[in-house]
């Protein structure tokens, strides 16, 4: 006999970059039986299943959770309460839902708000991947392989609810950490939020200048490796922004401070300062990545 | 008989990655006799013997130049006058000079001051190309194929030592454009020194926070390319950013207040401003680059 599987039927809402390589990790690994996509985009979905993503599509997110053992919301941070407040009446029994969204605090929020308390089979999670591409066409399996994902889950979460979206994206290849929600927020707003944010706005500054395509003409790798995260889907970005608006605003602030502080050691010739901070820079970036 | 090669005798001051790719990628062409390395850091040098780069160092400019027919100046902005000075006496009749240096406005100045004028044949030169990478070790003969180079000839310069520069760069692979030094300075503080800034200034501000080591550990590949260009040599950019400094300063100053005006925009929950900035920049940077 067959080892039972892990998910039989798996529900993915968002069938795009992050909901699709998680579909076809977990079938490759042969932990799933059943995968459902859903979504608003039919062409993305039709395309789902002509990849062998999914097996069936729903448009409707009440329809396509049925009968599931575990839904995955994977839609943009803005889409998230309108979803989980379609899909709450009809999840069977134990159905354990779990979302991949890069704030943590505004989805629990969003929880709350839908259901006013915090139901134990919910489990907040986030996988520290993606590129700078969008859509099913752009998944692939072995995305969370040696990356990190990061579970937040609550007080009120079971242990059997935790454990079994643990394990899911243990199948994937990734390593699973648990973190508190505020946490969780303060070290996205660091790592990728802020960077984010300036990667947008030093290419719309340079693209609002006059010799901008002059000035584009010129840029050489460091510009293109440096502005890659600003072909991230703006969309989602602005999601992201205005769902972890306190944190974000508050790196903004501290990154804007340090910016005026090196203008000024510019502006005064101060060399040891700007040398002092490129040197300190470059340790911490030389002690974190070898390439 | 062979066909005359560009330069019989060449001299690179500052063997590191661009001085030395240089010399790798004019040896493969076969337009170049023999190459003398100068610099202050005799295991580099060394090095640079041992890796077939150079045929012969000398740690005193005066020496290195002596019957030299190009020499190319590639020492850090800040070494500039220093080597310009030293090396002027010593010049063969004819010998044409050319530096790397990434602003131009700053080496035109140091040439003025060392010789009272502009000497006929000193070209300045900006090869866009590098990696984070430094030294003799890092360099390779292929690093400027398909790369733009700057040629910022001036009133004074001879049309004979514009076109021997020119022809040097072109044997590399490299495209070769003139342009006012002025204008090379805004182009360059728009694509290469402001982005450098604010790396430097990201990775600071992080490495700064009291959770520096939990917050680096949740970097994912984003903040990887984001951050590459802060592993740069810091006293190379320290040198650029004073010797760009005016032009410099008007990006940054560009940038704060856009980047300013995002951050009110995500404060006041103006959705549509925030969309509106990250669209622009994802279009500008999709039509820039296919990756």
């Amino acid at each position: 006999m067959a080892a039972q599987i892990l998910i039989p039927r798996l529900c993915i809402i968002g069938v795009g970059l992050i909901g699709g390589s998680l579909a076809r990790a977990l079938r490759e690994a042969g932990q799933v039986g059943e995968v459902i996509g859903c979504g608003r985009n039919e062409d993305n979905l039709r395309a789902a299943i002509r990849l062998g993503v999914v097996d069936r599509y729903y448009t409707d997110p009440a329809d396509a959770v049925a009968g599931a053992n575990v839904v995955v919301v994977a839609v943009p941070l803005g889409a998230m309460e309108t979803v989980l407040r379609a899909i709450a009446p009809h999840l069977a029994p134990g159905c354990v839902v779990t979302d991949v969204g890069s704030a943590k605090g505004c989805v629990v929020a969003d929880v709350e708000r839908v259901y006013g308390y915090i139901p134990p089979s919910f489990v907040p999670g986030h996988p520290i991947a993606g590129t700078e591409k969008s859509g099913v066409d752009a998944s692939f399996a072995t995305l969370f392989q040696h990356r990190r994902v990061i579970l937040t889950p609550l007080a009120e979460t079971t242990a059997v609810a935790h454990h079994l979206i643990r394990r899911m994206w243990e199948l994937t290849g990734a390593e699973v950490v648990d973190m508190g929600v505020r946490h969780h927020d303060a070290v996205l707003a660091a790592t990728s939020h802020l960077p984010h944010a300036l990667a947008y706005t030093l290419v719309d500054t340079l693209a609002r200048l006059d010799d901008r395509a002059e000035i584009f003409r010129y840029a050489a790798g460091g510009f293109r490796d440096f502005t890659r995260i600003a072909s991230s889907d703006p969309r989602m970005w602005h999601d992201i922004c205005i769902a972890n608006r306190e944190q974000l605003l508050e790196m903004i602030a501290l990154f804007s401070a340090d910016l005026a502080r090196l203008a000024d050691a510019i502006r005064t010739d101060d060399r040891a300062a700007i040398l002092t901070v490129f040197e300190r820079a470059k340790t911490a970036r030389d002690n974190l990545y070898l390439d």
